[in-house]
């Protein structure tokens, strides 16, 4: 019997000898692999994680002490310790366990994550919550080097540090990576503290404290680890207690250096070397193509994928590339997302126009916003979900100002096995209540690149949002062809109703309407508007119905609604979209079929709602 | 005649020999003192960068080189030596100069600014336009030691650090302050950088390099700085030169440190000392009180006001008080507006369970969501417009997770004097969109209260939003009573017209509503909305008006739109609101009756749209 299948819970961790520790990690790592080369999922955070996880729990008084994992996607050794060894097969997918820590799935999931650098806020209420109820328990938060460049994490430091008397841990799990290679100087200063004699020092700590009488020790130590790094760190001066960086691969360095900590008072920062990928020779090696990995075989790693459909990610790459070719006041910014939003070729094609501002999403845009008034022309490439980290931004630095920045938001709509955190649902709500801004869905590929032509070429703020993966198989023109701002087009004819449809809802829109013999129109702007348009569907049609992949809250539908109201019209209308409620993670066609938005779904509201064709005019509800 | 009366533009002043420079700065001190006790405004924040200000623009060549004022409410001098003397009178009055720098008031207002912590990214930006374009131009970043604390100053030091050959200089004004006494590790690390020989060495760096050839100087000076504080200071780990602190208030000092940094490479870091009120007795003695003033006396100082009618400021910092003193569990945060939001006599009251966390939104919303998962009850107080900060961490780290934490929204509507920065416009919008939040509007100030309590006893996420300034003089109940969840009540019956009113548009609708003879509702839920309601007043009626201080786009309008098409209902509507475009600075009720927002302009829009009560319904738009 293996070891690892006699822990159900992280008690019956903690009985372990010692000396057991390590061959467990072995296990846990072998099992890893296999897992998630048949589920899909994270796998170089995953793998970097496996002592630092073993020795948390042992160490720590789980689930009483509460361990807040940033981000999140380094928690599958958390999850196989914690009673879910046998979901793993389940993993992201629909009914399964979520890819992330999640308050409803376990006791030891003590807040959710998925999005950067939350994790010391979220654990230094927690340690506050200990203290003002007199109860005894640590509150950890787990953090990585590259969560640490975003602002949050050093608002929760300065916050932190002046709070004295409480039990709060921050471990920096420095694996020298965020998603995307580190940037900034932050990461510099890590590489810098990472060298030579001092994490050779670090490395002895631990050891050293090992066989005296522990309570004793805990000042001498304290005051070892204080003097170790000469002079104070950034974290000291902060107002935390530094040590390290110690080896997180060591668990024999690890335990004693955390069972130390476990006995000091007030602010405690551990620094902790990992590597990602650690142990599998393949992810080591590249460990950005092994972060998030489909399916693979762990012997032979993962093979290029056979060509399929382009992406929209891969649509907005090249299309960045050829603007630039075209355009030298291009600039192109990321905040950390390099590989995700497709700007690979763009670094290697123009580095000198090419930032990456780490994760750092307010900012990328004001920082943007800043090289806008001096006539550049900068791209924010940012996903949906994260644009909400920067709306005051947009809205203060970019709208306000009228400052000519092009947001290209992938990942609009549900995300598919990534859930509900990273779902990009509220943007066309969030957007559009702000003046000035110009926002577009796109409807297939080369509208896409049409839009963000369009967007480009506009002289104010501007965002175009598409969805996650392939689109519909459109051909893509090579030119860099603009449409006209604010109007839409009609994509079939038909009687009595009109379809309305937004961005990646108007394929299946289509479908639905060709069933049923009605209009369908691809409305294209959700602002402005194409009041006209709106018009004439309504003087045309007995019915309308607006279809967008987003929130009916505030969404397009109700920008339809807006506008007949403006226009003196009454007309009946239902507004199919996404309903009130966060959606969990599931294979994404499912997911919009689920909720009535496929070809099918949207049909069947139809025809439940506006019977036959029949007009079912109400108007006093009586 | 004055020196002050000779100098329209910057480039005057540089005519100027240096030792009319502090002559110049009493001149200007007097001059700012003056009119700001007519006019009102801030005041501290002024006083205290008057040589800093000078400085500045003698030694750099504005307006080629940039100058970002962070935050901008110490821009007055700024403004008055850039061409603006004569509009002084006109601060923050109607049609007026704004009291913070705006791109279209003048080219030497390179960035607007208001929120706090964007002007590093800012000149960062065109810090590296001016590098991409190649033209040899300076960045300057003017930032208080208050706005440092915010997550995206930090982000933008981060970036910046790591980018070489760029011309950008950071300088920190460090008064020990933002609008409330400072807090923070931060701030404890910058007054150690101030204390002792650090401070007294410092002053003299700029005399010192006074009498040689300045060039030779150049280098010699800038490793004598960067040795001057031993060891490195935090700011140089992040890549920057450190240079400080130095007297911000001695002419002596700035002009020939900031020549010589004029002539460094890359991304330079200048500390500055600087006092709040400096040069006006009263205000240094007490700068919170001078932060903000309206009109007074000078010779006097600011008069306790007469006790007038109470604001929602203080209904929320009364119900604060009273609901700690009824339950234990809780805890009240605000990022650095404990005056602003009412908090002060809450502090005292009740010090352990009062956090400011710093100019520090997204930190403030995921502590509190730290604290509810330990079953604390979190109120964070924020003003509408800053909640925009923390827009992430509210859906992610809270409504995702239906914690339980109350929003107390202040200044939400329109803010008046602070004009389009600070409108708390968008909130209905960007939260009602978001699933599981209740989102309340409070029509008067008992009202107000009830709607804390419900949302307080709400086990999840709520938010209560209310205007600036007083209300409409309701009178207060002492006891604490709730509300009951999603239901509104009518105000008046009518026939005809139903006015749906929200929040601070309750009271004009019903004065609308009696000349009108309409039925009158206050919906007092934005979400939940009161559906049945709706469906009533739908039934009784043959029009609706939605009326709310909030943008149309999305807003409470919509709700009710989205209400009508959900249950099926077409009825006409008309929905009132605040236009689509950003709203100046002014008299906040001449400003609401500027888009029609009394109780004359509600009828009035009532009357052109359904004139006469007659019935005009338009089911065809033919």
């Amino acid at each position: 019997m293996k070891l690892l299948d006699t822990i159900n819970e992280p008690a019956e961790l903690r009985k372990l000898p010692r000396a057991q520790l390590t061959p467990l990690a072995h296990e846990l790592r072998s099992f890893l692999l296999d897992s998630v080369s048949k589920t899909g999922g994270h796998l170089s955070s995953n793998l970097g994680t496996v002592e630092l996880t073993i020795a948390l729990h042992y160490v720590f008084n789980t689930p009483h002490d509460r361990i807040v994992w940033d981000v999140g996607h380094q928690t599958y050794s958390h999850k196989i310790l914690t009673g879910r060894r046998d979901q793993m097969h389940t993993l992201r997918q629909f009914g399964g366990i979520s890819g992330f820590p999640r308050r409803i799935e376990s006791e030891y999931d003590t807040f959710g994550t998925a999005h950067s650098s939350t994790s010391i806020s979220a654990a230094l209420g927690m340690a506050q919550a200990a203290k003002i109820k007199g109860e005894h328990r640590h509150a950890i938060a787990v953090i990585g080097d590259g969560s640490m460049t975003a602002g949050m994490a050093f608002e929760a430091l300065n916050n932190a540090g002046v709070q004295e008397d409480i039990n709060l841990l921050v471990v920096l799990n420095d694996n020298d990576m965020s998603i995307s290679p580190p940037v900034g100087a932050l990461n510099r200063y890590l590489a810098r503290l990472m060298s030579g004699q001092f994490y050779a020092a670090a490395k002895n700590v631990g050891k050293s404290v090992l066989p005296g009488p522990v309570l004793e020790l805990a000042k001498r130590f304290e005051e070892h680890a204080k003097g170790m790094v000469v002079p104070a760190t950034m974290f000291e001066e902060f107002g935390f207690n530094y040590i390290g960086p110690i080896d997180g691969h060591d668990l024999e360095s690890l335990i004693p250096t955390l069972e130390n900590i476990k006995k000091l008072k007030g602010p405690q920062f551990l620094h902790v070397v990992t590597k990602k990928g650690q142990g599998y020779k393949l992810a080591e090696a590249e460990p950005i193509l092994y972060h998030g990995t489909g399916k693979f075989n762990p012997n032979e790693g993962i093979k290029p994928a056979a060509a399929g459909k382009i992406t929209y990610t891969e649509v907005f790459g090249n299309w960045l590339c050829d603007m630039a070719a075209a355009d030298k006041r291009l600039v192109g910014i990321t905040p950390a997302m390099r590989e995700g939003s497709g700007m690979v070729k763009f670094d290697q094609q123009y580095p000198d126009r090419y930032f990456d501002v780490g994760i750092a999403e307010q900012h990328s845009v004001t920082f943007g916003a800043g090289l806008a008034t001096e006539g550049l022309k900068p791209v924010v490439a940012i996903y949906s979900t994260f644009l909400q980290r920067a709306y005051d931004q947009l809205i203060h630095d970019v709208a306000l100002q009228n400052l000519d920045v092009t947001f290209a938001l992938d990942r609009a709509g549900l995300v598919g096995a990534d859930g509900a955190t990273h779902a990009g649902n509220y943007d066309l709500s969030y957007l559009r209540c702000i003046p000035n801004m110009v926002v577009m869905a796109a409807s297939d590929e080369n509208e896409c690149r049409q839009m963000l032509t369009t967007a480009y070429r506009y002289e104010g703020p501007a965002a175009v949002r598409y969805p996650r993966g392939a689109g519909i198989g459109a051909e893509i023109q090579k030119e860099l062809t603009s449409i006209e701002i604010g109007k839409g087009e009609i994509k079939r004819e038909g009687k009595g109703i009109a379809i309305l449809a937004f961005g990646s809802m108007v394929a299946p829109s289509v479908a639905a309407g060709t069933e049923l013999g009605a209009t369908v129109a691809n409305m294209r702007f959700v602002k402005p508007l194409d009041v006209e348009l709106v018009k004439r569907l309504a003087a045309d049609h007995d019915y309308l119905v607006t279809v967008e992949e987003g929130c009916v809250m505030g969404g397009a539908g109700a920008a339809v609604a807006e506008a007949l109201a403006a226009e003196g019209i009454v007309k009946p209308i239902m507004m199919l979209g996404l309903p009130d409620k966060f959606i969990d993670h599931g294979d994404p066609a499912a997911l919009l079929a689920g909720v009535g938005l496929d070809a099918k779904g949207i049909a069947a509201s139809i025809r439940q709602r506006f019977a036959g064709g029949e007009p079912r005019l109400v108007v006093n509800n009586t």
